[in-house]
């Protein structure tokens, strides 16, 4: 990794952790049982990649390359809606995942209605910190409306579950791996650089421009996490590795092969690149950190 | 129950029914699974008291004492909320109901990974109308902020739950069901007050009052729940009779017995009155509701 976007990504993730430390409930307050099982899960290990993006897609748009005040708690909020969506999809009535980034689940530690709880107050608890972030309130409810949509069941995160779960043990087909890519993890990602724009204060158009690159970047990411998936062991990786192939899951990889879904993620993120031209520096952090993401799988 | 309340109540559901109907995403929207399973247990008999005192609340603090204009939306998206809670409460790992009002549970029928998709979703979906609602900016960020906040853990509805989960099996204590009430159902029946206020305009003082009498009144409702609960057989109650006795929970007649806990919720709601007074005529909507409420139980 570049110095330039090893610095970002981790000071990225340092200035996430700070704010998480803050935004959750202490350990011990009461019923305790419920916020170890959050922190749990929130602090087990997460890169925190949507928080940076949301944050270097807000130093993007403002007029000197710089986060704005406060960014971090957006990215935060996102983080949570993330780590709300595994402990749900690792349940044993979804994906029954033991193990997560080399850690027990929250479910095997907690039990499984403690789970679903957590799961269900991260959510909450997001939405909780997109009504207290620093921006105007015009600017905060249209983030709030925009998140919403991007985790919901139409074209949204919780939609690309349901495909998800609804695909396995069927024959993959290109046009459903598409679908469900860009509604489980494109829709989240896309929202998270949208948000960072809007809070920045970005115009319609900056925020398009975002929504483009996202769309563009978030399939390159998933495909290189599918790709990750079937080319590394379970220890590097944290997870059970081939789970997805092994359950007949809808990956990238399965339908093109392990080459040429590599190929289509580079082309991706170069094509996203193409929407923040006009940029110039300012784009340089956002743009570095996509590159990074995307050539983990080679 | 008077002509008064009984028209009060009727058109508020209906009301309600409406709006949810056109908020909720078709049945036959893809992915299909999940937006039935919402819509099954959002249409599964629910008596829509929250967006009804919602509504009511609104109409207190309104100038001519009339509904404001597209205050169901924000009832909608409450009675979104506490269907989700339901939904998830009655999975196998929580209370592990098969029945709720006389219908199967959404688990029941969707099996256990949907039911808790469409928990979420239920979740995710409140929080995509509360953005859309008609009030400015500025008021529609706090009814956010205010939701969640009764919603979560420290001292929400999740909080709540989580009390009651560990409350079971343990003798019950007149503190603990103090606080499992004021958590589990006072909270949202609180939120769906005060929200109504800061719809309709409500300064901060009306706010307060509305607060106070949700305080009051939302404790009397779960008291009169709770006598229902061990005084009516299964078939009027449309659930499990008795289940929260066989199984121990925390529930007022328990530590007070049946007469005690019928007179508390009276002089609840006698108090709760006294915080409406200066707002007149303009209050009765509200009181009617609460009075009819707490009398069901006599």
């Amino acid at each position: 990794m570049e110095a330039n976007v090893r610095k970002i990504i981790e000071s990225g993730a340092e200035l996430t952790d700070r704010a998480l430390e803050r935004l959750l409930p202490p350990a011990e307050q009461v019923p305790a049982s419920i916020h170890r099982a959050m922190r749990h899960s929130v602090f087990a290990g997460g890169k925190r990649l949507r928080p940076i993006l949301c944050m270097q897609a807000a130093a993007t748009i403002t007029a000197n390359g710089s986060l704005p005040e406060g960014v971090e708690d957006l990215g935060s909020a996102i983080e949570l809606l993330h780590t709300y969506s595994l402990i749900h999809d690792d349940l044993p009535a979804l994906d029954n995942d033991d193990l997560r980034r080399g850690k027990p689940t929250c479910h095997v530690v907690y039990g499984e209605a403690i789970a679903i709880l957590a799961g269900d107050a991260l959510q909450t608890l997001a939405y909780e910190i997109l009504a207290s972030v620093k921006c105007p309130p015009a600017a905060a409810i249209e983030i709030v409306r925009r998140i919403a949509q991007a985790t919901g069941t139409v074209e949204g995160m919780i939609g690309g579950q349901v495909l998800d779960l609804e695909g396995e043990h069927h024959k993959p087909s290109a046009e459903m791996v598409h679908a469900i890519h860009r509604a489980k993890t494109g829709a989240l990602i896309g929202v998270s650089l949208v948000t960072g724009g809007i809070f920045a204060g970005g115009s319609v158009e900056d925020v398009q421009r975002l929504q483009e690159f996202g769309r563009k970047a978030g399939l390159a990411f998933q495909i290189a996490d599918d790709v990750l998936d079937v080319t590394q062991d379970s220890e590097q990786l944290g997870k059970t590795a081939g789970k997805d192939v092994a359950s007949e899951k809808m990956t990238w990889p399965a339908v093109y092969g392990i080459e040429k879904s590599r190929q289509d993620a580079t082309d991706l993120i170069v094509a996203a690149f193409d929407e923040l031209a006009q940029y110039g520096d300012r784009a340089n952090g956002l743009k570095a950190v996509a590159k990074y993401l995307v050539e983990r799988t080679h």
